[in-house]
Parts: C-alpha cells; sequence; structure tokens
C-alpha cells in the first residue's frame, strides 16, 4: 500500500493549447497501477483545457472551485462534488469561470487503446 | 458527456462485516465506462470496512474526514488529500478514527482479473 498527501507529487505545467491548467500525476504505472492512472488538475481563473478529442476516456470528479465543462456540443456548469464522464473520442473542455482555483481528479486508462 | 452531482446516485448500505459503510456507485458501466468505475465511500466515526483482499486494485482520494488505511501489515493516517494505491491481493482495511465522516473516492477496474 502507498499513502501520500496529493501535494507530495510535483506539478507539472501542461503546455499550449491549455491555458494556465497545471497537473499533478498522482497514481501511474511507476506507483505499480496496473490497470488506470489518477492525476489531479488545477485550472487558473480565467484558464481552459484544451478543445480536444482522444479515443480514451476520462472520469473526473470536481474537488474545488467552478467552471464549465464542455462534451461534444453539451456545456454544463461545474462545481464541488460533481462528477463527469467522457466518453472516447469526444470532443471536450474544462474552463474555470470562477474567481478561485478549479481543481478536479480526471483518470484515465493506462492502455488507451 | 455525463456530469451530474454525486448526491444523485442513491447511496447504498455496505453489507457486514462493513461496519458503518456506504456506497455510491458514481461511474460503472452503465453510465458509458469501459475500463474501470468510480465509487465514493462514506464511513461513520467508529466504522470500517472490510479487513479482506482481493486480485483488483484500489486507487482512492480522501474527501474528508480521517482515519488509517491498514495494507497489509502497515498501518498509515489518512486525512483530506490523501491518495492511496492499494496493489491487488493486498489485504487492506479503511477505518474511520475521527469524529466525523470519512468520505474517499475508490476506483476498481471493471476487468476484475
Amino acid at each position: 500500500m502507498k499513502r501520500f498527501p496529493y501535494t507530495e507529487v510535483d506539478e507539472e505545467e501542461v503546455p499550449a493549447p491549455a491555458k494556465g491548467v497545471k497537473v499533478r500525476w498522482l497514481i501511474t504505472e511507476e506507483t505499480g497501477a496496473p490497470n488506470f492512472a489518477m492525476r489531479q488538475f488545477t485550472v487558473e481563473a480565467g484558464g481552459s483545457t484544451p478543445l480536444h478529442a482522444h479515443p480514451w476516456e476520462h472520469e473526473a470528479y470536481i474537488l474545488e472551485g467552478s467552471g464549465t465543462i464542455r462534451g461534444g456540443d453539451d456545456v454544463e456548469a461545474l462545481e464541488a462534488g460533481d462528477v463527469v464522464f467522457v466518453p472516447p473520442d469526444e470532443l471536450h473542455q474544462f474552463r474555470n469561470t470562477g474567481d478561485g482555483e478549479l481543481s478536479f481528479l480526471c483518470l484515465i486508462p493506462l492502455q488507451k487503446s
């Protein structure tokens, strides 16, 4: 078993076209994970993740802040305690529309097929 | 894309030998998940999950409260913001040793092999 505070993992800047986004890779293959990875993202006020699609899904949980999630042509408001599922190949984007930081967990499969 | 507050999912009592534990299955195959499931657990003060092992891993994130996680012979304190990885086949148990509710996300693979 491994237990550690999320702050023990270094934050990395997510490159453009992400805007004001940082990521911590909390659980990865290096941790010993056989199937899926846990990441924590923070998006600064006014920032956003890229509008993009890929062949793997997202399972996300909003920890703090407020914003929006776009999935396909649908845009919905986000707040702490919200659960988000983005299916494979759907265009999607997280935006921070609040004044504070938007923070969420976002998990992906390790086998991206 | 699907977005919903975690409270939209009904809580289920986890049967004994769990003690004071409830679970919400937030993201499952029914949601469309191809690879892994997201559950949220709450453990009441003094409660605990079963001391058990199984051939699939746990990836957990502590949302609220305090307690302990046992993994094998190791026992560590838990608080909000802690990340826990329990590898396949390791004996483990979450305990709420605080005064309030212990709440955490715990994800598992859908293919339990």
